[in-house]
């Protein structure tokens, strides 16, 4: 019987002194002439196992000293309890046969390599300790946001990728097209002619699934979206990726204060998730990555996160006794620094900063009374700075209209987003986690590039 | 405290005679001129709440009872069984506030629309049953699928949408640009100038993520994708969609059997699921979309699927007493009117037939050792026909390069592709899953547009 190394290391004890059978690629081995230690993983546990081979219990001692790293092996062997050792238990090998071979070329070889070099090899950089890490984290979350979500009745919805709106507002877009663009159909005035393209209409890829969400919250009262987004953004920055993936809640029969509470309940769960099913990789990513997560991770979730308006964040800030690059004034968006001083600096703490000026967001956001501000909503984190945007959302259908007008948009293409304010259009609130943040702020990992399996950002989309 | 109603289905009797407070949307609403029923539904679950409301109990009877279908309203009131009735129980309202009105022009009233219409008002569609039903099912089997991977320790991987990738074969792509389509750069050679592009290279949607889950199942054993795939073909049916959802699992240490062992579990779980976390829903669906639904699908839970080769597959079709509009002949492929004779007349349950001629599958499919076939594997269910598309890859480099040769693939952008088969290339295995397929499949639904929120189709990228 073949064994997960997973379900070895949680149940090593049930199979003391019994022969079991293993697959897995060599991440080590050392040998002397009698006998060897091997370190092999199969991918299913970050721990690897250790495989004791001496030249008289296996018949092909001198074959096996000469495997590369890398390469896949199956062993048999018996399971001793090892308990004065580092690790719990090691194999002892009655055979060990060759699977697959590799070869000295093998670029992942013991020594520690760059995050910026291993990028070069993103095929291969899940073999290696700290992307391994990454990515089963990765895989762990993803996992904890759907159930956080579905045990709490959300319905999960699939929102478009291809979009013919342009009312998104949230950045540069994508074309999508299946025109020559070397010879583009034209029209009488012309422009190219898009009822020739595949949709009929000029399409892009879409930067939110919010406005569609909102359809779906108004039908299932929660429903939350979860994946890719695209920003055609020519910003080389580690922060920054054309292609991520995101989570968008949106919950009807609520407002501000609701949106806020689930965010709070999200951002907590997911990192007791993080520190319960993922101690291996969060203790790594401590260890050699950042050595104040786990303090950083169980600060967060015995915190209260603060809650405070904009206004009284320019306050604060203006009362600061540092040197910000950046103007602080009543009317301006905070930037990365003024977030980061609020967080880390005044409070400590997470905080959530509301109500900010209409003319720095969206336009489906709800006016406040004072028609200057909206309901609007950003979570900032210490290490970070903002990791979540959302809103209430403007549910009055005549403030919404003369709201588009304001802001000269075409609202022939919105008609259906209207229609919502029509019939039965219950305040309703929402935001949007950008999932690979997340995932950054939950291992230390300081470059978007190292958390998402193969990044697409300016001038590269290989692999 | 508010209840959703979901919870409150499933624990009526402990709210028996309390007073509780409910939102909700009104489906029907009649009245007399001393009492009224409305039935209202806060989304979360798919079944109705029964509201009576009686002129003396409650101070806006005359308002109420003119308030509109879809308005949202909250309503105060005592819970009573009610066995003797169809629904266990109702709230008898001892306050009715409006929270979100509506009017007449609601296009979703009482009567039955046609599924072609409600695709025109894709934004309301869900508040009504048979959309209900399909997206909440859509919701619950995303978890399960997703239930199903991590409880066996596969790591959810997501792979590029965009890709740079041409190799992929699987069908015609669309293009993702950010030039001027109007006047885009031209080279010395007088083509497009893509350096010049976002990229720095010419750019598609993906049509699967398989390669890429390839590189990451050598990394963690087991992997999966789930998440949005493209296809440019033109073709205007009710299976095909530009946009869909795919589940790709990929498998190292195994090959073809485990392939189809790990296809046959995961079907009967997502199945299982259905049955028994959306009763509500399969039994609408059983009662109003496809009357052998509840039968079929515990049919398929109770089987063991067949397994049969293509050679054999083609004995069969031949012998058949039917007249078949296409072909049958050993090399062609099998058709969907080939498929289901095999898996509904012949068989009477799921089969998998497998190992292809070569010809009429992938490069990356395991060449069998006849050198005319390849470790191909299709899973044909009744009703729908091929449902799953799989094989065993080529692991060995040699014949994977040769493969490649033969079919004048420029192998210098797949290098990445052919390091998985130097370092470590043990067998391994995959298959992909259409999500939109499988809920039709599900459900009973029969066109595909029906079962993704806010479909893409030739011609179509509205709201």
């Amino acid at each position: 019987m073949k064994i997960n190394t997973k379900h070895l290391f949680e149940n090593f004890k049930s199979y003391e002194n019994k022969e079991i059978t293993i697959n897995g690629w060599i991440k080590t081995i050392r040998s002397s002439n009698q006998f060897g230690f091997i370190e092999i993983n199969d991918g299913t546990n970050f721990k690897n196992v250790q495989v004791v081979v001496e030249k008289d219990s296996i018949d092909n001692y001198e074959e096996v000293t000469k495997f590369h790293a890398s390469s896949g092996i199956e062993v048999n062997g018996i399971l001793v309890l090892t308990p004065d050792m580092k690790q719990d238990f090691e194999i002892k090998a009655t055979k060990v046969s060759l699977l697959a071979d590799s070869d000295g070329s093998y670029p992942l070889q013991k020594k520690r390599h760059s995050f910026e070099y291993l990028r070069e090899i993103a095929h291969l950089r899940p073999r290696g300790n700290s992307f391994n890490a990454v990515f089963r984290l990765r895989s762990l979350i993803s996992f904890a946001i759907h159930e956080f979500f579905q045990t709490r009745d959300f319905v999960y919805v699939n929102t478009p990728l291809i979009t013919a709106s342009d009312c998104e507002g949230a950045g540069e877009m994508f074309q999508v097209t299946t025109l020559d663009m070397k010879n583009p159909p034209l029209n009488e005035e012309d422009s190219i002619d898009y009822t020739k393209d595949f949709f009929g209409a000029e399409t892009y890829l879409t930067v939110s699934g919010q406005l569609q969400a909102e359809a779906y919250a108004l039908a299932f009262k929660n429903v939350y979206t979860f994946g890719p987004t695209f920003r055609a953004e020519n910003s080389n920055t580690p922060r920054h990726a054309a292609e991520f993936w995101m989570v968008e809640p949106e919950i009807a029969f609520a407002d501000l204060n609701d949106d806020m509470d689930l965010a709070e309940d999200l951002m907590k769960y997911v990192i007791n998730y993080a520190l319960e099913k993922a101690g291996n990789e969060i203790e790594f990513f401590n260890k050699f990555v950042d050595k104040g997560l786990v303090e950083r991770l169980k600060g967060i979730v015995n915190s209260t996160f603060k809650r405070i308006s904009y206004t009284e964040a320019i306050e604060i800030l203006e009362k600061a006794d540092v040197e910000f690059e950046y103007p602080v004034k009543w009317g301006l968006d905070l930037q990365t620094e003024h977030e980061r001083y609020l967080t880390e600096k005044h409070f400590g703490a997470p905080v959530f900063v509301t109500d900010y000026p209409k003319e720095i967001k969206a336009f489906y956001m709800r006016m406040n009374d004072d028609n200057k501000t909206v309901a609007a909503v950003d979570l900032l984190v210490p290490g970070v700075g903002e990791i979540i945007g959302g809103s209430q959302r403007e549910e009055r259908y005549d403030v919404l209209v003369s709201r588009m007008e304001e802001l000269g948009m075409n609202s022939g293409s919105m008609d259906w987003y209207l229609d919502l304010r029509k019939y039965g259009g219950v305040k309703h609130a929402g935001f949007g986690l950008g999932f690979e943040r997340l995932i950054m702020y939950l291992s230390g990992m300081k470059n978007i590039r190292d958390v998402i399996p193969f990044p697409r950002t300016v001038n590269n989309a290989k692999f």
